[in-house]
């Protein structure tokens, strides 16, 4: 769904990912990951899509967050399997959100 | 495909959609912008992945350029159609990209 942010500016991460066929294992921790993500200091929403290329877009109150986010053991851990295992490619992006507008029906 | 972007900082657009169940042209004029996007000063790459939530995300090298495609007329006028035919929700976000690295296999 599309993350219920609030006013700017606030943080993204945007990361965009090519995955190995072995995907054994992936969407389980995708999804910890995602419930981890949730309940950390900070996290504001995630927006997710795959196709072939696959885009997950978390959001963050302040690089703080992000950080202590990329240094949770068990985000870590998940990470090393991820480049192990499930990943050819991916590139991350961290980002200040300086504006934003919605529509809605 | 993954944007071979340069160095930090660039800016991002980050554009989260949910359609409607009429998306007559839609994929047409999707693909219009696309090549479009491509050919306007600044532009630095695309991504793009759908299941029932699409994230395309855009890169591009100032605000300048963001501000210049948001007033090209045919994007114009392709948004005023999305805006009445296809799109129940969007949200669209303008970010400047800090940090980023990538892997590969």
């Amino acid at each position: 769904m599309i993350a219920n942010t609030p006013a700017t500016p606030y943080y993204a991460v945007i990361f965009s990912t090519l995955t190995t066929e072995n995907l054994k294992g992936y969407e389980e921790t995708a999804n910890r990951m995602e419930e981890l993500a949730k309940v950390q200091k900070g996290y504001l929403g995630i927006e997710s899509a795959r196709n072939k290329l696959g885009i997950t877009v978390s959001y963050w109150d302040s690089l703080e967050a992000i950080e202590n986010w990329k240094n949770n053991l068990e985000h870590i851990e998940a990470r090393e399997k991820g480049r192990a295992l499930w990943y050819k490619k991916y590139h991350l992006r961290i980002c200040k959100v300086e504006r934003d507008y919605g529509f809605e029906k």
